[in-house]
């Protein structure tokens, strides 16, 4: 595979910094990699590989003679900036909301839908990480069941709003420990000791907010079935890194606890955890810092065996973001090395 | 309203201390009060209206005289010690799950089935609290649409696992800020920064835990409907004392929002908060120390408005314990003044 030169945009965040640690320790194979983030960044240092690199401004004209972009700088600079990253020659692996559903833009999680890489036209998006966590341990179901309908209630870390929102998780936690009022600048609620509805926009009409809609949509899109009907209600508790989900989950044929079991231990990016006898499922803490996503608590409905309950943890920054983008991309050279290069 | 000689079985627990409260503020008509508790409690002290009053151990002969028990010294203290309290012609309201399922005890959430009072032998029982903390928001709507099924995830408070277990989350709290390995006592997991499926005994051959099937079969006792389908999953997470619910529930008859809004505006023991033009909703560190439960984050299915979406929370120790308690205890004191005194 020929070594690539790829470009970090958002490198300062907290999926830009595990963006480099992935690269790194996945072997990515590498060229020249810059490091792009806002201007107030540029101009620091950071180490890849044991050696330094200059943060530079990410500018339109950042990304002459860049294959490859892993961009996770936020939508409104994604809308700005992959445009010309794209006319410049790039693939760019979006981690942003920017252009998800845009029907030209693949929506990969490449465990499901990598054959859906190919199409590209110089842009493929990574999902929502509450959509990863929620699809990964559900492929493996899909394929045998067939997926008819989710109805999902999210624990969600700190982590989605980034390093400063774990940071506030700790200094809220330190002050309520101290008899202090939290001071609140990233979350509109105090997150330490509490927890409370996601903190994405509120669609007024319907009483849905951003979080929930993306996690209906890319479902949707990425299972390419646009019949599925997910009901989300997305919630934000005191954790720092991993996002957890209970999710009941309908599908066409009926299933057993010991098929489901199977099924999951299995499945590529799963990690099952269904142990009832030590009362022993998926957590956060030991979801975090993994690339898998530890899923168990499986109960099937007596009545109803189409009908499948699971608790499931994934790690937000890793294979709810950085990770899946790397994989993306790990595909992608692949690809293009044997076929076009 | 004759004065009552009243004893508290387990006056140093977490929801003994509540009660105590409780009677102070509601001037519960009390002519004499009894503070039982285990042996090593005996002979210390605590205060009730200003005075001091010994703590005694509960023993079988400790209910001579006494009127009103109100026991939550745990199920198996319960088991041994209730019966006598009602031998010696004490009405017992019991809040552990020692005689909830018996036929021959009222379950009651006055809200909702205060009429079951009546019906008594000497105990009633009260709800477990994320049963009460469900179903004081489900009624309203199921008065008006009837209830059909509830899919239910839960976001438990320490506090259910009384006060050590809230002193527990705030030691390790403490412990991982400062760098140091969490003490694990009271739960089976680290509690702060994580949660985990509810510690109660897990039944294998289901893999529903104990504090499940109290939601699905409290609920259709209460609801005096064994048709009702309850599917819960019950979570701990690092908040200190009230639970939050993610519920959906489907109802026989269609409802709109606002139908929805006005029933949860018009309930007894029901704070409507569902401000979606704030994102605004329940959260436990508003429900903490309110005696009612928080509602809203209203959602209904277009495709099938049958189907409701809720969030609430409620205050684990008061209305999910101590204060449902005491409600029965003021019913019952009311009728039994009125008719039978």
């Amino acid at each position: 595979m020929k070594p690539l030169n790829v470009a970090i945009l958002g490198v300062t965040g907290a999926v830009g910094q595990e963006l480099l640690e992935l690269l790194e320790e996945r072997r990515f194979p590498i060229a020249s990699l810059k490091a792009l983030a806002s201007a107030k960044s540029a101009g620091s240092k950071i180490k890849f590989r044991g050696q330094p690199i200059t943060i530079e401004e990410a500018r339109e004209d950042s990304f002459e003679g860049i294959d490859l972009v892993l961009s996770s700088a936020g939508g409104s600079i994604s809308k700005k900036l992959v445009p010309h990253a794209v006319k410049a020659g790039a693939l760019v692996v979006d981690n942003t909301s920017a252009f998800r559903m845009e029907p030209d833009v693949p929506l990969v999680v490449p465990e499901i839908n990598p054959e859906d890489i190919r199409r590209h036209k110089g842009v493929i998006a990574n999902p929502n990480c509450s959509t990863i966590i929620m699809l990964v341990p559900l492929f493996p179901l899909h394929k045998i069941a067939r997926l008819k309908r989710v109805i999902v209630s999210t624990y969600q870390s700190a982590s989605g709003a980034g390093a400063k929102a774990m940071l506030e998780l700790e200094n809220q936690a330190r002050e309520v420990l101290e008899g202090k009022e939290p001071t609140k600048q990233v979350f509109p609620h105090q997150i330490a000791f509490n927890l409370f509805s996601h903190n994405s926009e509120m669609d007024e009409a319907t009483g849905f907010c951003d979080e929930e809609k993306k996690m209906v949509q890319e479902t949707r899109k990425i299972f390419h079935d646009p019949s599925i009907e997910v009901l989300p209600t997305t919630v934000r508790v005191p954790v720092y890194r991993a996002h957890s989900e209970s999710i009941y989950a309908e599908f066409e044929k009926p299933l057993s606890v010991d098929e489901v079991r199977r099924a999951l231990a299995g499945a590529e990016g799963v990690k099952l955890i269904d142990d009832r006898k030590n009362n022993y499922f998926p957590m956060p803490i030991e979801a975090s810092g993994k690339d898998e996503i530890l899923a168990g608590r499986i109960r099937v409905n007596d009545k109803r065996p189409q009908e499948v309950c699971l608790f499931v943890s994934g790690d937000q920054i890793r294979k709810g973001a950085a990770l899946n983008a790397v994989q993306i991309a790990e595909i992608w050279a692949r690809t293009a090395s044997s076929v076009n290069v």
